[in-house]
């Protein structure tokens, strides 16, 4: 397992080194301006802000981390994340539409960090020796935690799982599941990953466009 | 302390392989069913009924092995427990009783899961090296944790927690204490194991059935 | 690293031995009381306040642990700390003030506990070979986990982020860098460290006593 983790690492080398880390950082930033909209959007203080913002953004990685048996997680020894995440609130602080018109913005940057993080947490389990199955599981986790986190710690219901919410864990999974098949079969590259995270993008923004919607177990049966 | 873990993996054996499997796969599928149909109950879409069946399903097997080491936990390795709920989801989805009569099957499926998981998540720690008192410990957590992410994810203050409600820690602190007690001894076996688990949710049932409660610090003496 | 860690926990092992533990204790009797004291205004029974104060007086610990790979956590395995926040939960539900009155003792306890628990959790971090910038970041971290998981079980919005709320992650924030710092030049004493703990439990007091706010982005800009 750990032999097939180091080939894999060494065989990742080039796409991860490329496509991971600024997969990575375009996920944390994404979701750290949701965080930050959110915290706006609840007339929360520039020092909540940053905790929101920090929580969405590092949440998702630091879960996955904890999961695979990555300790101390990356948040918190590459400091990258933790200073782009703070940077996000700055702007956001000092740029942001009215708290009413927050949503838009918000669902779109929670849709990028959604397709950035199933494939950059799908890639990270995998290079741990974690099955091609469970790594699609855990990056889908990756790529839903921040998100459930920062609702959560925002007081409203996960957006995973509000009843008038469009498709959202699907496209997290279809993009993970997407990587899992790459990875497996040996063609992750930088622009297949990036491919992966725009598709899984591309259908959730469009399942919130088009309302695409779950049927819900409304009529009893029993 | 590992000598001891490989000691009692060996004696544990036949009973872990028997009842211990068994044992975590119908408190998954117990605290599955009392996921989903909280799910139903929230008009949830099919999902959003998924993502809670396998939160609360899992939750706790993760947060105990995360607590032990066990890194990734069995949850993401051993994919049997996430067919389980997912099946669990299917069923509920198509055969269910009407949202408000959900209240009574969701406690009982709770109650099943409760005492199944206080006794299995007790075995698992013993079994990887932490003391009796700890092992009860960590036992009675996992047991509480999946109906705790439940109902945090679902919007409602935990059951464990919830002041109109009747005793659920205890029974659960129970059941994970005898076990310890069995293991410590040497004879928890399969059918001591159970027994553990049906004295557990014996107590837990007929504690709502009977609405034993303990008392509340409601007036003040200072 | 690890020749790091086993430098520092030779170098600070009279002033953890007695501090440390110390601290740790103080902060559990302190976050557990402010857990009791939550319990008793959301009327909770003496179990639901045994399970709230646990979980706030061990929490911040038990994520801290998790983060820097010690497992099973510390509150698991000396069992002092859970004994301490039982002790304090009995206490409080014999002799705890009226419901509505709760909220004063309740924050000054929890200023207490912050203040201790970002000294301890930096020096934890730190003596684990984490660098001390990120030490000083888990270090808030533990500080602050153990209120989250009390708000979020107890049914509020996180002391952190409530936007009516004083600086309270500043303060956690200021001692834990305030520790990092003397870790860092080698100057960290039991009285030190106590020093630290007493200036962030200061500064959160102050925060309070008048009202020191963070600005809001309340004034769209864009």
């Amino acid at each position: 397992m750990s032999a097939v983790a180091d080939l894999m690492i060494g065989q990742l080398h080039s796409a991860v080194q490329a496509a991971q880390r600024s997969g990575e950082l375009l996920g944390v930033i994404a979701f750290a301006t949701s965080g930050a909209l959110l915290a706006v959007r609840k007339n929360l203080d520039i020092f909540g802000m940053a905790v929101l913002a920090c929580s969405t953004a590092l949440g998702g990685g630091v879960i996955r981390d904890l999961l695979v048996g990555r300790t101390p997680p990356a948040a918190f020894t590459d400091l990258t994340y933790l200073t782009a995440a703070l940077l996000v609130t700055l702007v956001i602080f000092f740029r942001h539409p009215s708290a009413r018109l927050t949503r838009g913005p918000l669902e779109i940057a929670d849709a990028i960090g959604l397709g950035l993080f199933c494939v950059t947490g799908t890639v990270v389990a995998y290079t741990h020796g974690v099955g091609a199955p469970s790594a699609a599981l855990l990056g889908m986790v990756t790529a839903i935690g921040g998100g459930v986190i920062r609702d959560l710690l925002g007081g409203q219901v996960p957006s995973v799982l509000r009843p008038d919410q469009d498709l959202y864990a699907v496209p997290a999974l279809f993009g993970a599941a997407t990587t899992a098949v790459l990875l497996h079969f040996g063609v992750y590259q930088a622009w297949t990953g990036f491919l992966a995270a725009s598709l899984a993008i591309a259908f959730r923004l469009l399942a919130r466009r088009f309302q695409w919607r779950a049927p819900q177990a409304r009529y009893p049966t029993g």
